[in-house]
């Protein structure tokens, strides 16, 4: 891992970024988003020292998840954002990226922020949207299992990994994989001891009563399965 | 696994629970909470099929959590829900523990919804709200890891693991820990098959890029580090 950040070339910053200012990490939230694909990264990066995490959307508010039983507050509008040091895009229903991708302001504003980002991130089928923006032609990356067609279609290479990290593009897999991403950030961000005790924080030693987390692991029938309690639960 | 559902004496219920209602899961949330604690196992949950899940607070509307950057809506008040199939307690900041130990009318609700629960459950320093409502006397329990001498104090049986169930009680240690402790409980409510699918519909196959989750693995100087990030994020 040590090796792995040592050839990122960023700079371990845990007192903050250059100039001494806080370290600015924003998270795009969008209707019928997946809930966890954002609080999972935001809950280890907003651990880390001098950071910000905001939360922003297309208006300040609410912003439901794709289950209806949860929802996030967007305190910052894209309006209001016009440099972060990381992005970090989540993902949702298919419906929910349709939408995202078909409003010409927050992709252009996806775009724009990208220009300065020190990290663009996604979780999930949050890649989907980077892809479509443009900013994963030809470049390594991942997404929620079941979507990596649409992936190559935009232009990227799918690689079935938890995070893939390309340049300054860093995707995670399904849901549940911007955990490890976030502290992989983290690291980045700051430094292995920081993000080592991030790790501890949030008492991050993954015990799941199944190994069924994987598409190979699952096989075809839990697979089928999985879809149609992923489509039967959002609304 | 199989073997320890087949004790708990809860039939697997795909379809809901009797009488063709849907299963109602409430997740309590209040000011300084960990939204993690909460998301991670309702993000499970609320894949189940003919499952509810709903947010409930001591008032509808933004509840914020303990780093600030985040917060959720509750949908329902405390005064709104008489009965639930199953309760979650997530934990918090301890300011956020003690609002809600001291406010009455929060420990007479849960009191309240325990006697009619299949299962009342916690997220990390949730466990000492139960403990402090008088219902984990006697049981063996989990918490937050730096938390255990309080849980003990109030009459519980610390015991390190990732989740614990004692009767029709599950705590799950820290934060994360609700997403393994809410797959346990997607199979109970259910059956191994639709949890291990709601596994995959989350690809939940952790690969963090570090092992210092628990505190052995740990060891001191990060333990100290991780109770000083988690104080210095804490608003």
């Amino acid at each position: 891992m040590a090796g792995v950040l040592a050839a990122t070339g960023v700079a371990a910053e845990g007192a903050g970024v250059a100039g001494g200012r806080k370290r600015r990490i924003g998270v795009l939230v969008f209707d019928r988003m997946t809930l966890l694909d954002a609080v999972g990264p935001a809950e280890v990066l907003s651990r880390l020292p001098n950071t910000e995490v905001k939360l922003i959307g297309r208006r300040r508010g609410e912003v439901r998840g794709d289950t209806g039983h949860g929802a996030l507050i967007a305190d910052l509008r894209i309006d209001d954002v016009d440099r972060l040091d990381v992005l970090l895009v989540p993902g949702g229903s298919g419906a929910a990226g349709t939408a995202v991708v078909e409003h010409e302001p927050t992709m252009r504003w996806i775009r724009h922020i990208d220009r300065h980002t020190t990290w663009t991130t996604s979780v999930c089928t949050g890649s989907l949207i980077l892809a479509y923006a443009g900013l994963l032609v030809g470049r390594e990356a991942t997404t929620y299992w079941s979507a990596k067609d649409v992936l190559a279609e935009k232009g990227a290479v799918y690689v079935p990994q938890r995070w893939v990290r390309s340049g300054k593009y860093v995707t995670a897999a399904g849901v549940s994989a911007g955990i490890d991403m976030g502290l992989y950030l983290a690291a980045a961000l700051t430094d292995d001891t920081t993000a080592k005790a991030v790790q501890l924080a949030l008492e991050y030693d993954p015990q799941p009563p199944f190994d069924t987390g994987s598409p190979d692991k699952a096989g075809p029938e839990l697979q089928e399965l999985a879809m149609r309690l992923l489509l039967e639960s959002q609304r």
